[in-house]
């Protein structure tokens, strides 16, 4: 089974991370059988960290890990920081698939969506 | 006619702010009926401003003004920077409406769009 780790920036501001927290809740709500579980991890000012949340899908049971940067551009965290620290975990686990899927701002939906938001 | 102004962050990365454009530029490729055309603008750090992008929607003869913060979450710039200025040129234009979308991290079709992107 899959897991999605939605793998967001982080922030001073609980209500910040409060609103990324609740987003995976909805997530993982409306997966289906399309993942086992939706989970979100931090690249700063929150945790989990994203190794951390990595090995919890592991440990958890899933059978492959995407890893879905939830940023707008691709800056030095989705360029350098999500793929090396994804690169770390699959070392340590080779027989765990861990796949980067696209960042949000470079996914293929996104300009319907902005179409559709005022509608 | 209505048109569509994506106010997003702006960056000092020039790759992000040309991000923006090119997705501003897809989306007004992609506009079809919905939107006469479709702008950007940026609440620091490049240009236009807001209050200067919806200026020229109307300008160029829009006759409704929608703003569409291209923001993940709700921090101050979403909550109180985007909406004073909307407002600043709605009393500057009483006859055009100027309407704030939701903005992108409340998008109604979100959960759809992340679940699907590993697909």
């Amino acid at each position: 089974m899959k897991s999605l780790l939605l793998a967001a920036h982080g922030s001073r501001r609980e209500s910040s991370k409060e609103e990324v927290r609740q987003l995976t809740a909805q997530l993982d709500a409306r997966a289906g059988k399309r993942y086992q579980s939706v989970n979100c991890a931090f690249l700063e000012m929150a945790e989990p960290s994203t190794p951390d949340g990595i090995e919890a899908c592991i440990q958890a049971g899933a059978e492959e890990v995407i890893v879905l940067p939830y940023f707008l551009s691709a800056g030095r965290h989705v360029i350098e920081d999500i793929p090396r620290e994804l690169a770390g975990k699959q070392k340590e686990y080779p027989h765990v698939p861990i796949r980067l899927a696209p960042y949000l701002g470079s996914a293929e939906g996104i300009t319907e969506l902005l179409l559709g938001v005022a509608e």
